[in-house]
């Protein structure tokens, strides 16, 4: 039983449900930012965002940082990437459009490789499109929030590393980090960004990204200097490597409640093998889509391999759109989120399964989401006269 | 009597005490971002915003964005100034060298007009130097959080707007707003940044901004594209009119719990005049500089009118480092701040007093604090032999 006042289930992709453990931990006292208490809890932190990402080298880098998901595009982009350089970005949906624009903020120049919506580029059009100029990095949504379309990444960086071993490989994986398998080192990727209120579970406000030694060294031999001051991995860098290693130190004041948050929620997570944690996403995500497709509804993503295990983007019936069915499932309780593809917003729902609604025997969530799902399609077909 | 688990008074230029409530909000069940209950707060957030800030002008634009109170400088060295361009930057600390860095990361010259440690530049300086030549933003810290000096911001707006009244004026008051006194408007100011964990009393994690309607129009009229995304006002501007008008909008996800926690201190706050709160802190102020003069200390600050509401740099007996008083100080459950002023860093420490532990009357933090130093004194000089 949670703790937690009542309220509805919140089964967006992110932000997701939270373990009491970890939103009591919202609320720590106030500390410093320098304490040897918090130094150690963030230490720890960054040390659980290796193991999360099943990292053990050493020249890899953790960081934390005090911002949305968003942020870590900044990151990239001012510090990656120079001006005029040339950046592949795969599209599968909304997120890559915006990476794409922040890229360009910077200077550099976006080329998107672009599939129909809830589809991928192909293998082949990627090695084609890596052949074709010199690119610095090539970035993918690892599941784009707007479409549920999951990208092998893990192909993605045999491919590049074949064909243009020295672009990096950047990975945004704000909806799939904490439940999607990713493997840093053994897949040779070089960087990898996430948000806390997604798979994470834990509240929004922290930018966290893992970066390769290879992504560090190309930073390190910049021929001008970073583009930003918040974003620069020349002043967090320092600041992380100290923290880890137990030393205070001052470039701005990390936000000492989340962090508290993120250190009880990756403590949970990395405390068992994180293979039995995709497992389950896995498992749970083949039981919606089952549902979904015994409810004679389609996904957008329209390949099995492609879908991912995070979420699902449903298409809605001919002539209901979301403003027909989310008012229904929240009466029974349960909170999906309409479409964000602009092209399609009015025509789906996005269905989260991530987290503790997902590894938490205790819970119910998923199965009385299927529930009021199959009642308020009913509701709104009846309503609609369909 | 608050709630929250025994702990060391924190008594540092923040992260400061928290209200109980304030804490309290920080655990709030999991919300999306985009729900109309969570829409209503953040709205209301805003609006509180423009309340602390005593202001009333429909020109003038909040804004709460995820992320630390540096982000702020982003916003300003990104958004209304462009390459080449020329910052008047006073210098009265640790923070006018960081607020310069970041100008010059995004290409704008910053000039900056330094002052001896515990001193301010003189009217008759800065006025001199905004003849010399056009410079399109000055930046102020109101309050530095290494020295303690507190700068005339309504005095040195004043002569921008005879000398040089097309330059913006651009207040760094992370460490003053919520503690001393600001008019946004009546003042004419253009931007004043902060962030939530000092005066304002809120856990750290958000850069609090208010715009004049003069700097949105001079952002508006750029030459160039704005250098930032993440840190982009074309990016927030629309999010933020959207939520005060009770509308969803997403450009990166808030971090809600922190929004909720804001809301509540905000409430507190400005259920109060403001004027009140402002004299509460300075007679506060003026009790702790009358109980370090009686124990025979220096300020960092030398002048009275330059001293801080918001805090103290006291300067230590020769002889001894903040490592042989700050020990001390805790063993009687109060923590205080090291010296951050590189050049003297180890010769003077911090003392903060702001928001509930100066305005709670059920608290004696700052009794407390006062009594705690003069025993650590004692006992650091006669450890010392001194």
């Amino acid at each position: 039983m949670s703790s937690q006042a009542p309220h509805s289930t919140l089964l967006i992709p992110g932000p997701i449900e939270f373990d009491d453990a970890v939103l009591q931990s919202m609320s720590h006292y106030a500390e410093s930012h320098v304490s040897p208490a918090f130094v150690k809890v963030f230490g720890e932190t960054l040390t659980l965002v290796r193991k999360l990402f099943q990292s053990t080298k050493p020249s890899a880098q953790p960081f934390v940082i005090s911002g949305s998901g968003t942020l870590g595009w900044d990151v990239v982009a001012s510090n990656l990437i120079e001006k005029g350089e040339n950046a592949l970005v795969l599209h599968t949906g909304y997120f890559a459009d915006s990476f794409a624009a922040c890229l360009e903020t910077y200077g550099a120049h976006a080329t998107q490789l672009k599939a129909p919506i809830g589809d991928r580029p192909s293998f082949e059009q990627i090695e084609q499109a890596l052949k074709e100029k010199p690119y610095k990095i090539i970035t993918i949504t690892h599941v784009d929030t707007s479409t549920g379309v999951l990208s092998d990444i893990k192909r993605v960086t045999e491919i590049v590393r074949r064909v243009s071993p020295d672009t990096l490989v950047v990975v945004d994986g704000v909806c799939s980090v904490g439940c999607e398998e990713i493997a840093f080192d053994e897949w040779d990727l070089d960087v990898v960004l996430t948000a806390s209120q997604k798979a994470i579970g834990c509240p929004p406000g922290l930018s966290i990204l893992m970066l390769s030694g290879r992504a560090i060294d190309r930073f390190k031999s910049r021929k001008t200097p970073p583009s930003s001051y918040f974003a620069s991995i020349a002043n967090w860098m320092p600041i992380m490597q100290n923290y880890e290693n137990n030393k205070p130190s001052y470039f701005a004041t990390p936000p000492t409640q989340l962090v508290h948050a993120l250190h009880t929620s990756l403590s949970q997570i990395t405390a068992r093998p994180m293979a039995e944690r995709f497992a389950i996403h896995a498992q749970t995500s083949d039981r919606v889509k089952a549902a979904i497709a015994d409810l004679g509804l389609r996904q957008l993503a329209s390949q099995p391999e492609s879908q991912a295990h995070a979420m699902t983007a449903i298409y809605l019936p001919d002539g209901l759109t979301p403003a027909d069915v989310l008012p229904s499932l929240l009466k029974r309780g349960v909170i999906f989120a309409a479409g964000l593809h602009k092209e399609i917003a009015t025509r789906y729902i996005r269905f989260g399964h991530m987290g503790v609604s997902v590894t938490d025997p205790a819970r119910n969530d998923i199965d009385k989401a299927i529930v009021a799902l199959k009642e308020a399609l009913t509701e709104a077909k009846q309503a609609k006269g369909l």
